[in-house]
């Protein structure tokens, strides 16, 4: 591939810049606060009778920290495995999560309904925003190590835009549900990013084979990342569902899932891994899968027994997708998945939809009482029954591949100009072509990839 | 030791497969969603006046989250000081905590009283859950670089079942109160682990000494996992108060605990290590004391004054513990408590406890008002008077010390037999026996374990 | 500089003992539950009419954890980023926030107001607690590796005596708005840790200057901290604003300026830093300034716009002030600011103490409605017009310069006494002359730093 210099002198401060005018300029004149962060109407509120405690913030904002958490520590960190790509996992991530939450809360704002002209925003469009922002981390996880900064910001842009553009389709279009975002996040993340990485095959990656495995501290990193994701993936997919059981519910229906998730792991990483040893990758990321599986169900009726049986399929199929998916992938698709993104967003988000699915095709008054409303309005005023709600989630899966397969297409083609930086084969997974990286005892190591810098220092000019 | 392969290939696998699909089962035929989950209970509760702010979530949610943070960052990443035994630290802690808190829901549940014959679930049972996972860390953290995976979950099992039927006779048996688990939770779990590494005595330990200490980097992470506990244990102690006044004055005794507990352990650190350095260990662990001592008395009036006292002295026994009794243990008693788990979890526990008992044998109704009820129900509407319920706490105290010292005893046991792949005595406090490791830069050190690791394959043929 | 032993055998344990004595008695004289705490007192307000969800621990409980998290890992961990100064940075933010928070409570809840000689407290003293203590490890930033234990705790019982006394003088006495602390907490902390570190020269630092700067792992914990303290911003600034919409409002007003303040930081970092390559110094502060500088206007209807331009503004200061003015700041006025302070929370806390002046003085009828009463209260009642509000705000700045700048040269030269244990300038920023420090595979560094610490023993005795 004919390579730009890698230099960001110049390219990054201009996307940034460009980027941020543009944004304040949108919000200048498109948003303005909802009647719960106005001073004027709030008060008016609680004049008629509202309570401060009402406020959706005390409903909505404990979660989305712990989502916001996720993003910036769960997804930066898990990151981090990589042994001399710490720096950009964390800090990339960090830089296009907060260029996404932003353009997000517009491209959203202007589907999901605009007041007079103007996007109303407040605690429920910020959780909706670092949302959106998931899906663009996951594709991140795909090209991880290959891509650069500008790069980045490049496909957030368009793919923020699509996200939108595909929820206000399954969700409003379809009426589908999917509160914690199996298809409209995982599935659509997952896939668009491994389209992109497709697009931006790189044949002689093996140069880089060396950087692109972890150390013992990588690992120990990562886990942090790991372990945030873990903990806080209840109130993820809890965090916008309706208030009361509906949230109750699905925090509980996803703690009980991620645990049965933890045991199918570990068991699948010991009985196929060389020796009878876990791997760490399996761990990182598969224990994980229950939390994406349990995406569009858990808010339903799902019970705890159900929850546990996804969660308990989504690790066995994650590691097995490890094991042995992605080797083939990579070898006849010529899909190079960085962080393995098929296994942990990829499948488990499909399952998720078809659980999802299924789940809502056998709901019955009988179950859900007038509690039917919250989860399915329609099936609840007799507009549809509940078996139609399963094939409008059917329809909502296929929806989804077909816009993040399409959308990665054309957005792993733009990627491809060779004007935005790119590392050559030879230099990816390093952190030094965009860091300043500060001195360790130099070692073998770090010899070789002074070596290699030369390389890139010259394309430089 | 007579020592079985320690090749995981079947033994963890078929452990985890038959423990989830038995807990999978168990939950399809006993477990339900709680009047708050449930969709129809829930929208029943509030056609008869209910709100939604009123769920149960919205008072414990945030606290449970802090809980589950402490069992998994916390506790996992306290125990990777060791410079060798990170992945084991936090993904043995990890792997049993998934466990442990299924099995816990199932076991604090029927014990808690079954709804015919079913078991309800929520945000407090998933708190519980918790906290019962929280006694078995602790007993890991006694045999912690020793023990094999499927050891760890044969242990766990057992030691939910026991916690379970203590904390039963405790506060429903004997009537007790202890919200933040000085008795059920730190005592049981330090004095179980402690006569289980008791039984698991390895005279050749110090075949493993020099991967029996810390690291630079590895102190570090340590610290992450100290500071959650230390953040948090105000949440932990509060958790499942009664909502309003105690679940506020609970957490702030507990804050002040721990304030003065720090500066205590600081002192003594300094005071009783070599040339007046600061030695992480105490740093790391006694400046939890406090957090543990207020565990029982923390929901009472027990001042700020009180808790700062509290706090205060248990950094100071703390860190006598590490520097004085411990040797002492290991030496004359035999007893190889990796963490000190007897100095963070054991003495302040019991400590905990006798303040418990003598803060609630001072309770009157010119203190507690009409909030006596909410603290001691029992002293409230005159069944017993306050002395009473001190004498009760003392009684409590007892049992607990004797189920875990009986339960530790059968369950060192049943861990001692040869057939679950325990390490041998030259290769404990190391990952690479059950963990696919990554190469580091080969230093001498890696060569002496290679040459060890030899030893420990022809084990496993 | 004449240097007494750095040895803290009896000096760190003296200095502890004394301190906590005085608190635990001070606090058993003082202080009391407050109305929400005591058992008595909030279960009278249940019975005439209050709901437990009505209890303030619902409204701030958990933006206190996030305050907590902040102040604990978040300047904790942020410190680390010192290739030899990880125990201190994490152990001494440790040590001085915990007795800050304590002596804060006496400190503030005096000046607050006393009821009938009492100090009450409950979660909103808890918050300002910490708030006070965050700007003690502030300045302990600017003093960073050159001061020993002793020292930080006589700094920050002095330092947290003069933020109660400004903290006072602001909010009533002149009567200004800063809720998220711009002025009491950034620009005070700032500045005063600024003259403390301009009194306490070291004209020989440079001896000390290998061990000034990073190694890849230290940069990476130190990346901990700043997400840390990147996303529980929008919880700081909001943790003690009025109830309802002001809360909500500022900590979205929050989440955008900072989101705005991160893309112009990486757009400056790359412009300026050599090679176009990305500076982890900018990224780890700058990219924080954004929640600095929405300190005081954050409550107010600022506007998401507003917020955004502010927090533009704030990352390019922060990155020139890096550039250009820290090395003048060294070279012309001796100012030696381990951490950056003044471009992290000097500049960017007049930044927002102007922005907040600007603010309120344009505040109308019209755009709060009722909602002036919770934001300006005079204004409302027609006390004052608005922009004597921005007078105030503006007044309020100089009042916490004068009393910072002053403050801190009384305290430097009460510093400067040769009793403290300092360290001498060949062996700053280096763990091992304070702490028990592990082995690690000896090296070239390691023997530099051995040779130094004899010339240290030798100091001892």
């Amino acid at each position: 591939m004919a390579q730009a210099s890698t230099n960001m002198r110049l390219k990054l401060p201009i996307t940034c810049f460009i980027l941020e005018i543009i944004l304040i300029i949108l919000f200048g004149v498109l948003v303005q606060y909802n009647h719960e962060t106005d001073a004027k109407e709030w008060y008016n509120e609680t004049q008629s009778g509202h309570s401060n405690y009402e406020n959706d913030f005390y409903y909505r904002y404990p979660s989305f920290q712990d989502v916001h958490v996720m993003i910036f520590i769960g997804f930066g960190f898990l990151m981090t495995f990589l042994q001399r790509y710490g720096f950009s996992s964390v800090g990339f991530n960090f830089l296009i999560a907060a260029f996404s939450l932003q353009w997000a809360t517009l491209m959203q704002g202007f589907f999901h309904g605009m007041h007079g002209g103007k996007i109303h925003i407040g605690v429920e469009s910020m959780i909706n925003a670092d949302f959106c922002t998931g899906s663009v981390l996951i594709s991140f996880g795909a090209v991880l190590g290959k891509t650069s900064p500008v790069q980045l910001l490049i496909m957030a842009m368009f793919e923020v835009t699509l996200f939108a553009v595909n929820e206000f389709v399954v969700l409003s279009v379809v009426g589908a549900k999917d509160a914690g975002g199996s298809m409209t996040i995982h599935t659509f993340g997952a896939y668009f990013g491994l389209v992109v990485t497709r697009i931006l095959y790189r044949p002689n990656l093996d140069k880089s084979k060396d950087r692109n495995s972890s150390v013992y501290h990588s690992d120990l990193f990562a886990m942090i990342g790991t372990l945030y994701l873990w903990m806080f993936w209840p109130s993820f997919n809890s965090a916008v569902t309706a208030h009361g059981d509906a949230q109750h519910r699905t925090a509980m229906n996803t703690y009980y899932s991620l645990a049965a998730c933890t045991l199918s792991t570990y068991a699948m990483s010991a009985l196929t891994a060389h020796d009878g040893k876990l791997d760490m990758v399996h761990i990182q990321n598969a224990a994980l899968a229950g939390g994406v599986a349990a995406g569009t169900a858990g808010e339903m009726m799902l019970t705890p027994f159900g929850s546990m049986v996804v969660g308990f399929l989504a690790g066995i199929i994650s590691v097995l997708g490890f094991k042995y998916l992605s080797p083939i992938l990579e070898k006849k698709l010529k899909i190079q998945d960085t962080c393995g993104v098929h296994n942990l967003h990829g499948m488990p988000g499909i399952l998720g939809a078809i659980v999802g699915a299924v789940t809502a095709s056998v709901a019955t008054v009988e179950i859900y009482g007038g509690g039917m409303e919250a989860v399915f309005p329609d099936v609840a005023d007799g507009t549809i029954d509940a078996s139609f709600q399963g094939v409008r989630q059917a329809i909502a899966l296929a929806v989804t591949l077909g816009i993040a397969l399409l959308g990665g297409l054309i957005v792993g083609f733009i990627l491809k100009l060779p004007v935005f930086g790119a590392p050559p084969d030879t230099v990816c997974f390093e952190d030094s072509i965009y860091w300043e990286v500060p001195g360790e005892e130099p070692g073998h190591e770090d010899q070789l990839t002074a070596v290699r810098m030369e390389e890139c220092d010259k394309l430089n000019g």
